[in-house]
């Protein structure tokens, strides 16, 4: 089949890619509220130190711990309580030798005390005296300034998705807004003299339009923009014009190839028409991804992906997804969830392909157990049935009824 | 210490509260693009079957079965080829015996037809006539009608969240609109006298409040709406009333409680005041989160989550984020990423209460490995500078180094 004449392995498919990619998208400044998920475009440091003073982290007596040394249930030690410093006022108590102050979890510590005895290893004897029944170590009960995270200390790398506790951070360091990197647009041209919008009636021999729908939603779990151009029919002048209009809107493009081979091949040809270097990969050695083309157009990485919706969905998460990330810097995209399970039957494969199975999950003998859905791989059914999908690698010929395998859970 | 009389194990807390949530969200109808992520509200039935004609899935020719039998590279099946379906097209062929018609990956098969040959498996002739090598069974390289799935049949039960391939099955059957619960809305109240917004600058004594956004976040994360009420002082009219608004506007209430036991106590009196029951729980057996508190005020769920901003994160996993699911009717909510690593310490803990320790993990020896981050709990960078979280179950007295334990990674 001379359309395949260069089958590349899904990992250095996508390295010879990201290895020619210069591009990177720039950086736009968001409020803190709205950065989640957003990949950060610089590193973010401490402007001050966290916590700002001394607080104490128990409800007790802020005291100079020396004072406590030796202080037993049979001996304890007695201290004058001098007053209170209140949660969210500034300390007007300086403690001398043999003096205490109340204080609460998170109140800022009275100067010249370097410990806080809980209130349950504590005696009121009246309203300005107490009893310590245990010695504290300077330090104890307390978070000392810049304990959390210091003045200058790096709070996130740039290229991190930020986490609901990053946000926490930077809003509890004044870090109200953040440099994040723009979010990849991704152009989705659907392609098909068979394929009509979904909210048509297909006539017979046509069918509905899956795929610009399944990747716009991956595109969106991947941190993108989707910007979906529409159906094109297999016809060279349309096609190359779907695809000028979404190069221009865009930062990645997807065609979503005809089914047929002279369909892929006018991919190639619009693809290469677009500029240089061009189609870079054509084919892998996967299944049932085979027939998808990667190419690089005046900068931007461009994909065919094949025409079959479960194909499409499967060669997003090899190639586009990682190609997203790399676009916004993202050094360690998020993972998917992974689970082992026993395997029910074996899967056939051949070395030197890698293929992706969909697989049930059940619970039996207090185990998981991986089943496959075995059956025409361009059913969109099969993706829906199932809760995972075991990658057999490239140097197996197969996986075995019996084995532990990793299921990569669809979420 | 009197405020904790009633210590639940999590689980048991989260059980207490579920049984006697009576109240589910409405539904509402949203386009399909734009419900990923949304869990449907009602069993999505196939209005049709798909695919609605018999389509070829290679490229070849499509032919009666029978007429290929025995057919080989030395003693080849002649047949006339009278036609071709084109993508997109009703067939207007019908074959009698011994008539072939072209037909292309996913092209309607001929009338007659039940088999498609692949063209790699034939030899043209000339313009009208070819040679097949090798017998095709009936069915073979054929999807039939509704095999993909069946009209009537269950697309997608109640209860579950879309993911993109459902939404892709959706659009394939012209299902345009989808029945998905309502988004719960969790009002989010900050108490504290030493709380400042965020963009404030905090006076000695006084921090920004975190937990508004930090739970916001995971909030959003969970498929809710948060509604941010804003930070309020130690005092209980003003709680009350915070409480009062929150409520009207949300569906879950959330009290970040004031770290201090006074405090504390005043959350439960303002959560009890609110309607019946009231506190169902007030003391979780969790490390760092035991200052918890769990309430039903007249149908909605209310919650004192502990203070400190990594109790508040942790416990927010445990009962809230279950909750929001509970109320969306979703049966299986998507889980965390899990991955197994050796640990490097040992983790103390207590028969009879449940731990929840902070992580780094990191690759040695070919492992990955898993080292606790200890240090006060109340510190927010401990969440930052860690990749996951190990569980240090209520049965157990800690964990050792060296053994393997499952990591629940953060995302």
């Amino acid at each position: 089949m001379p359309e395949f004449f260069n089958v590349l392995a899904p990992d250095i498919a996508l390295r010879t890619l990201l290895e020619r990619l210069s591009i990177r998208m720039g950086a736009e400044t968001v409020p803190t509220h709205l950065a989640l998920g957003r990949v950060t475009a610089e590193a973010i440091l401490a402007p001050e130190n966290l916590p700002a003073f001394p607080r104490s982290t128990m409800d007790g007596y802020a005291v100079r711990a020396s004072d406590t040394f030796g202080a037993s249930e049979s001996l304890p030690a007695y201290l004058e309580v001098v007053g209170e410093v209140s949660m969210g006022q500034p300390s007007d108590i300086t403690l001398a030798v043999g003096q205490a102050a109340v204080a609460y979890t998170g109140s800022m510590l009275a100067h010249s005390a370097d410990a806080v005895v809980m209130v349950e290893n504590t005696q009121a004897i009246d309203t300005t005296s107490i009893e310590v029944f245990r010695p504290v170590a300077p330090g104890e009960n307390v978070v000392q300034v810049g304990e959390d995270v210091r003045h200058g200390e790096t709070v996130l790398p740039a290229g991190c998705p930020c986490r609901p506790q990053d946000i926490g951070g930077f809003v509890a360091l004044g870090i109200t807004q953040v440099k994040v990197s723009r979010r990849p647009r991704v152009a989705i041209v659907s392609t098909g003299d068979e394929i009509v919008p979904p909210d048509a009636s297909p006539g017979p021999g046509q069918v509905r339009d899956i795929n610009t729908y399944t990747i716009a939603a991956l595109v969106q779990k991947a941190g993108g923009v989707p910007v979906p151009i529409g159906v094109v029919r297999d016809d060279y002048e349309a096609q190359r014009q779907a695809a000028v209009k979404g190069l221009a809107q865009a930062d990645i493009l997807i065609f979503s190839a005809g089914s047929s081979v002279s369909s892929r091949d006018m991919t190639v040809q619009v693809l290469n028409s677009l500029g240089t270097p061009g189609v870079l990969v054509h084919g892998i050695a996967h299944r049932p991804g085979k027939p998808t083309i990667v190419a690089l157009v005046e900068g931007k990485p461009a994909f065919g992906l094949p025409g079959n919706p479960v194909s499409a969905m499967i060669v997003f998460g090899i190639l586009v997804r990682p190609t997203i990330y790399a676009l916004t810097g993202c050094t360690q995209p998020p993972q998917s969830t992974m689970v082992q399970a026993r395997l029910t039957k074996n899967i056939p494969s051949v070395t030197g392909r890698e293929d992706h199975v969909q697989v049930r999950l059940f619970d039996a003998d207090r185990e998981l157990h991986a089943e496959p859905i075995f059956g025409k791989s361009n059913l969109i059914y099969t993706l829906i049935r199932a809760a995972g999908v075991v990658v057999v690698p490239l140097d197996k010929g197969g996986l075995y009824a019996g084995e532990e395998v990793a299921v990569q859970v669809y979420d």
